[in-house]
């Protein structure tokens, strides 16, 4: 049996992805793959995901350089759910230049940002000249 | 503005989950929750989740007595995930009476399992009498 076909795929075809730093543990990012986009995740060992909003493949990185470069591929109890472990190009995960994307702490009932800004998103996505 | 009004909530009225273990930072299980099992998780320490198969509250643990008491609770930047940092009771997470749910680690285009079952779910979920 293809390890893809034991996935259960939702309606859409997809899969909830969680990004965790391997060796700190650190939860990076959560997205989606669709099956294509985990097939070509484990065989380049670079995280590529699904883009809902794009409706496209989206190899992390691919603009920003900070790509994922994966470690290994985990499948949850209920087989819906991929963990990757990688190291994080760069060090920064998130679109807004932090580290990671879980950068708002509930506190008294209100979020806050404890995470700073290591490179601004300007400088991380140039404009195409 | 009430902080679970800034959560972008997915047409079901759903956030996506991550549990990870305070301390050790393991991803231990992924579920979803609805505003009353968040605000219900913020308000008493102990994560809530919503069953999406049974379409109730799920305290976790209620059954099993595997509750996980809450650390911290985390958003990303998009508002659209949330991260708990929990301290699990009994250290099973997962209702396969492992750890936690992410036993199979993908070796060679093959699932396998990498984690021991710590106690026999017959013994965890006891029928009642």
């Amino acid at each position: 049996m293809n390890w893809l076909d034991e996935i259960n795929w939702d309606e859409n075809g997809l899969v909830p992805v969680i990004a965790q730093e391997h060796g700190t543990n650190k939860v990076l990012m959560f997205a989606w793959m669709n099956r294509e986009a985990l097939a070509e995740t484990n065989s380049t060992k670079q995280a590529v995901y699904w883009s809902r909003s794009r409706k496209k493949l989206w190899r992390k990185g691919e603009e920003s350089g900070h790509v994922q470069t994966v470690h290994d591929i985990r499948l949850d109890c209920d087989e819906d759910v991929i963990l990757l472990s990688v190291e994080q190009a760069g060090g920064i995960a998130c679109h807004t230049g932090r580290h990671h994307c879980f950068f708002k702490i509930l506190h008294n009932d209100q979020w806050r940002i404890d995470q700073p800004v290591i490179k601004n998103p300007e400088d991380i996505y140039k404009p195409v000249a």
